[in-house]
């Protein structure tokens, strides 16, 4: 399972304030933190400060890179501040957090890609309205999968992200997400599917529980990554508890391991 | 979701030594707080004590009868008891634990059914071997489902439980019993399907986080039914965001009422 860590963005309140201050401490803490705590990928958002999303981008890499060796995921709305990062990240295969069918974002974002050799989170967004069936979500990325590997880009370092919209406005959309999911590892073999988890809560009691059933449930359907939080222990017990069930952790080594280590609790 | 309440059972000691004692009170107490907790039916079983299997569980109905009015679910391996318990229980539809394909078996409890218009638990079991593929369940499930059918119980009636191993022995047992889920689910719509979740976690740490994992990957193959134990109330947690999830919970007020309500937690 690859973990992208999610906690490096702005539209995090402590974040955003140690953008605004330049102050890299809480953002070493959390790199720290987060790979101590599994992360695969350690996800570097910047959010949105006119006209310097590039330079804080900059600034959040050579921090993160500084404290962990785990690869980046960069992360923002502007594709010139990838640009700008992408030349200053030190471990090979980065993540670009993301591409979609939107015509200037796939034009601005495949070169940078296929120049770096990323890894791509490709999310199932169009020119036009959100797609929110099952159906609507695989033809997107139908889409997607077919424009990228045309253009280059090998099936493997796609990760498509079907997204997830709150259940509280739509009780069927985890529902539809997750059955994306197992259409899209059906009809594309080698292709990856991702996820992140906070948006399905929005709005609900029990975030936290609503976050790790639905990571569970995603993770039936055969999805193999997820944006997360590695830091929320009750997540990744559910994680690795879910490897299990579905047969991916021979003998139950890893669970057991995890336990033994304190990485996850009852 | 229907929940079959374990907890009355002669397997676990503070049961076994109020069977031995026959003392009504620890039976009393543990009926009353899965009525509370939210069982839909409450399985009394009354172990093996040669010669007295049908006077126990005949003692465990009226007790239990006498505290609740959930529905029972009678549980024994000694068809006699089932037979002379039946007569006693006052809700209609109680439901019988189990019937399988041994032909002693099923030869003996399948006139009880009818006799009684009951709902039955049937095992993917045959004489020989134990199913561990989900072909082998499905197959089993198949056998049983046409021959119950064919003799006259309702599909609605019938609660497959296609059996689930301890997954330290066999890291692909839970896998198989999910798959083997959506199948019979597939194949016979209508029918029901129903797991005891302890069984998985033999012999594993976070034995809890594991059953309730289980759960949840369970759900996602459309399982409607359980054996568990419902003052446990992560498991409930669980299974009111499955539902939510898997969108079964329309607004998700199943969810917010039990949140409000107390009866579920993060």
């Amino acid at each position: 399972m690859l973990i992208v860590a999610e906690r490096i963005n702005a539209s995090r309140k402590a974040i955003r304030a140690a953008l605004e201050r330049m102050d890299p401490a809480p953002i070493e803490e959390e790199a720290r933190a987060q790979d101590a705590a599994g992360a695969t990928y350690i996800d570097v958002n910047g959010g949105t400060f006119p006209g310097r999303e590039a330079e804080l981008l900059c600034w959040l890499v050579d921090i993160v890179q500084a404290v962990t060796s785990r690869p980046l995921c960069l992360d923002s709305s502007d594709p010139d501040a990838i640009a700008a990062a992408l030349p200053r990240v030190k471990t090979s295969s980065p993540m670009i957090n993301s591409i979609n069918l939107e015509a200037d974002r796939y034009a601005r974002i495949l070169p940078l890609a296929l120049e770096h050799r990323t890894k791509l989170i490709a999310l199932c967004q169009g020119e036009g309205a959100l797609a929110s069936t099952a159906a609507q979500k695989i033809d997107l990325a139908a889409g997607l999968i077919e424009r990228l590997t045309g253009a280059g880009i090998p099936l493997d370092d796609i990760y498509v992200d079907p997204l997830v919209f709150p259940l509280g406005t739509d009780h069927q959309s985890a529902q539809a997400t997750i059955a994306a999911i197992g259409g899209i590892m059906a009809r594309f073999p080698g292709v990856h599917t991702i996820c992140g988890l906070t948006n399905v809560s929005h709005g609900l009691p029990l975030r936290r529980l609503v976050n790790r059933t639905f990571l569970v449930g995603a993770m039936s359907a055969g999805m193999d990554a997820a944006i997360l939080d590695p830091t929320d222990r009750d997540l990744m017990s559910a994680l690795y508890a879910a490897r299990a069930v579905y047969g991916h952790d021979e003998y139950c080594m890893e669970l057991i391991e995890a336990f033994r280590d304190g990485t996850i609790t009852a």
